[in-house]
């Protein structure tokens, strides 16, 4: 058994996206994803996915030409290798980016973002050439299911009129009956118990209304409300008064920890995050300040599932829940999530998912919500099969775009229906 | 590949021990450890150890009981399964066991020192049967070779006359000249170069003129002392003012996180720990108070090689230097501190290690510190094997005892040398 890496694949696509809407604007017709394959010696590949805006490409391309010679079992190494490549420092800010609704924007958090896509690849080769799930490669499941809340949108019923785009079948939802219909459809389709509403887009009563209205539909059942942070301390006080009684947690209301801290301090209601803790440097202020009370990770900038794992333990030792955010995402991270929430104990809510709102993917065969939750695959590696034909379909359309498509810009899609749209200052209500 | 266990031992041993003393009063003659093999259905056996005191062996049976189906690898589950025995709680006082020496005592510590011999040995077998070391299995190696420091101890040349015990080259250390004399031996038969003193034994301006003789014999080398909490606030920080400009750090100087937290309010020395921060439950206070800043950690108790991962990550987290601490262990274990060490990537102090002081053990072939440092292993597993002659041996010593070395007890052996000896209440000074 050789274990050297001899090849790195790296193919940039565009993936279909419907028209979400959330406080930044509106997602784009294509949204760029990153594509990464590791090759053994032995010819054992193994694949993982991550952003695809060229910031992550610029860093991916560098870093995958170091990896030939290495051993995919050696994943500490990754990340001392990371730390060799050098961040452009345009691409960071070190504050939040607002626009990109993915919290705080450091090189390190950059690295890690794409460390990630080949800690994922590595992991699923080294489990295929060992003949073991990624789920024993990281200790071994815990639970034979992982399960998933349903992810409801404002969105249009399609793009605005004259832009390329799929069309989807999910229809409007721009107002609490709508969302209760959406919430309908997901659950009909996949079986999901617990919602997330994406808030900030309209002002806060009408999201206390849809809440309420999807309380009424789905009593009992687990409910979130996430406005990226578009809201006041006072305002976010004031939701959280006005659905105390329905909320399962209060995600993001307000920008930043010391915002957050201050709302937490004015609520029963459990603030949840993945804006103000989304790196371990900012998990101390938050932690001590009590300013969260679960953090959602996100394996892609936590730097991948074994990093995830440590975040679990870290929340778990300062009495912090643990669940997992998503963004835009395909089938390989998916899988990924999977994996690793199977091995984390103490994962008390539904993860997050984007993955019902992509029809397209890069695999021979979806992953399926059964009763919202999606079986944990106990064959080798991740357990899934990249689709060369789909991939080359997608890596195409990202090779035709002009540039247009190939950084994620909510606001820029926004504007198209809505010409001067900027990007709302928070807090916005 | 079948990885399912099938055939679980456990041998508890006695092993010899030199007179080795600290507050409690001095090692016994024999000490007792607990060997614990897993087989697996393909016939390859993994090893661990851990401590052998009754109250650990009581936990490790009905544990053991219920390891046969499961597979090595599913080592998340053995937390899950050793929730499922019970304690028996006139074993546990959830106060600091001083007379233990390891820090509070709980039923959670209880069962996670149990755990750690057995995912120890799961990960050898797991390593054995996929052809790769632990540390691969660990996410690989950041370093080929882990540092480890002299551990000096105070002590007589030989146990008490008429007590039953192996002779060892010692000779005594009881002076300053005494200490540094075995401190040359230590780097003369290693190659260490960084020293820790356990003190607590000896008034403190004596282990004070002890630690200055050894800085004037090895000018600029890192130097430690540990009193085992003997000390009050006030000597703390006399001793600290008094030899700060040559200590690495000070260890456990005062017993209980309120009072390192005192003391690290007042000296600029680091403060290092095995007492006060030897739970996942002790960390967000003694963090939040800033009490330590560097712990020790023993995978014993923190619950093997895994769980120190995660100390290591909370640490790293914290801002909190992380190292390694040592009780009287044999070559299993220094095997398993030396693959997880390896893994640690922010490991900036020389671990400590009792190995030199055991000259019994339980492998064919001893480890080897070569300029103070063991060379990480690439061998299958853990690299080690076991000399079933040398086992049988040690617990046929164990058989054989009348139950007097069977519970680790200081106090009780230094009775024999000083009738009226009682475990000294602290602050003994």
């Amino acid at each position: 058994m050789n274990l050297t890496i001899t090849d790195v694949r790296l193919t940039p696509i565009l993936v279909a996206d419907p028209p979400l809407l959330n406080t930044q604007g509106v997602h784009q017709p294509y949204t760029p994803r990153l594509i990464v394959e590791v090759e053994t010696a032995d010819g054992v590949t193994g694949v993982g996915e991550t952003y695809g805006d060229t910031k992550y490409l610029e860093l991916a391309r560098p870093f995958a030409a170091k990896l030939a010679g290495r051993k995919v079992s050696d994943l500490n190494g990754l990340f001392t290798l990371a730390d060799q490549v050098a961040v452009d420092s345009s691409r960071i800010s070190g504050q939040v980016d607002v626009g990109g609704l993915r919290g705080v924007q450091t090189a390190d958090k950059l690295r890690l973002s794409v460390v990630s896509a080949f800690e994922v690849a590595c992991l699923d080769a080294l489990g295929k050439a060992l003949g073991l799930p990624v789920h024993e490669l990281l200790g071994g499941k815990v639970r034979d299911a992982v399960e998933y809340s349903a992810y409801l949108f404002y969105k249009w019923a399609s793009h605005p009129e004259g832009v390329a785009a799929e069309k989807d079948d999910w229809g409007a939802a721009v107002d609490p009956a709508g969302v209760v219909a959406q919430a309908r459809l997901f659950t009909e389709r996949y079986g999901f118990t617990s919602f997330k509403l994406k808030g900030g887009v309209f002002p806060p009563d009408e999201e206390i209304a849809a809440i309420r209205a999807l309380a009424e539909a789905f009593p009992g059942h687990p409910l979130r409300l996430d406005p990226n942070g578009a809201w006041s301390v006072a305002t976010s006080l004031e939701v959280a008064r006005e659905l105390g009684d329905v909320l399962e947690y209060l995600e993001d209301p307000a920008l930043g920890t010391p915002a957050m801290a201050e709302v937490s301090a004015g609520t029963t209601v459990p603030l949840a995050t993945n804006m103000c803790v989304t790196t371990f440097a900012e998990i101390e202020e938050a932690f001590t300040r009590d300013a969260v009370q679960v953090v959602l990770s996100d394996h892609h900038y936590w730097g991948g599932l074994r990093n995830t794992q440590q975040l679990a333990a870290i929340c778990r030792t300062f009495g912090v829940g643990i669940s997992m955010h998503s963004n835009t995402h395909l089938g390989i991270s998916l899988a990924a999530m999977t994996h690793v929430a199977s091995t984390v104990p103490d994962l008390h809510h539904a993860c997050d998912s984007h993955y019902p709102w992509q029809s397209e993917d890069v695999l021979t065969e979806r992953l399926e919500f059964e009763g919202g939750s999606v079986t944990v695959s106990d064959a080798p590696g991740l357990g899934v099969e990249l689709d060369r034909e789909k991939l080359a379909f997608l890596h195409r359309r990202w090779l035709d775009d002009d540039g247009s498509m190939r950084e994620r810009d909510d606001a820029a899609a926004m504007r198209v229906a809505e010409p001067g749209w900027v990007t709302p200052a928070v807090p916005r209500w």
